[in-house]
């Protein structure tokens, strides 16, 4: 345990949710696309957005960084709640942008790399950058932007994200590295289509 | 002149804003991505959010309609402003999405067609709809909308741009249509890279 590392705890109306309305698919594949990433519910979502405010209370954040297109919504909302900008990194390289970060990341689900950039007007030096997104799952997209910030020279504060599938591990890389990362759920288990949480640690 | 026809009057905190951060490439193009397409700045849009929220006031609505992903930002702010929810529209259909409503948008910036879908199960008969995007230019993604709400049977209440382009004239074409088109400020030519806005109609 270090400053970064406190026991989990869930936040219970996502979990209330997930069980009403989260939809379980074979691979492991759980849909919450009635309220998070296709129809978004955006007074929940606010609830979200507080509940990460509150946890990464401990940090200094001066910009907050998502990925497109579903971690947008959360990103945008948590920013306003901390009133500092709000960067989403792009999946495809812009015609009109020049002077970009960029580094590439391996979607598992889509068995393919993509590129994932960053103006460097916007992620710089001096930044202390919480990440928000909305699925933790191996973390190769969280990797992707740990790197860009790097690249930035920038400092990353935290990275939060509304579901966590553990047995994807991601999370226990990046907790590994020392980093603050606050699942507002953890789901430690989608066998047989049957949603296991993670239950709160003592 | 119909009830959805109204003299134009720019957002002046818009205007201004583009004249002070906005850059004007050849070829047409605004680039407006520090504070509304890659760095967000979450106050501003809650004003720009709070003004659509206003122009809208004489409709009904029950549903806040975008495509993903630069048009999430607004679109979640006017959504939580009204408490309904946020579909967003997607460009490639997902593996995990069945009972699909799709059409095809055609665009000139990037000279290829390409996919629009959106699940029937969030946006269907009895929903009072606006979408809310960044940019209208040509209006063919707007259009790709009007195609997705009558295949679902559901109402276009209207439909709220950030930054018109009148010059690639979408916004004439809709408004023909009898559609309740609002824009926060309109473009009427960046001809050699100067940006000309339309001006409060009396």
């Amino acid at each position: 345990m270090n400053e970064n590392s406190r026991p989990f705890k869930p936040f219970e109306p996502l979990v209330e949710r997930i069980k009403k309305d989260g939809i379980c698919l074979d691979g492991g594949i759980l849909k919450v696309d009635s309220f998070i990433n296709h129809q978004i519910d955006p007074t929940f979502l606010q609830s979200m957005s507080i509940e990460f405010v509150r946890r990464f209370a401990n940090k200094e954040i001066n910009k907050i960084l998502t990925i497109e297109a579903s971690g947008i919504a959360p990103a945008i909302l948590v920013g306003f709640l901390l009133n500092v900008p709000v960067v989403f990194a792009k999946k495809k390289k812009p015609s009109t942008m020049g002077n970009m970060l960029t580094t590439e990341v391996f979607s598992f689900t889509k068995n393919k790399a993509y590129t994932v950039c960053c103006s460097k007007d916007f992620l710089h030096k001096g930044d202390k950058v919480l990440f928000v997104d909305d699925f933790l799952a191996n973390g190769n997209a969280a990797k992707g932007i740990i790197d860009l910030v790097e690249q930035a020279g920038a400092e990353l504060a935290g990275m939060g994200f509304i579901i966590e599938k553990s047995f994807q591990h991601g999370g226990e890389k990046l907790r590994e590295m020392g980093l603050q990362v606050e699942s507002l759920a953890i789901i430690d288990s989608l066998d047989n289509c049957e949603i296991k949480f993670k239950e709160a640690e003592v």
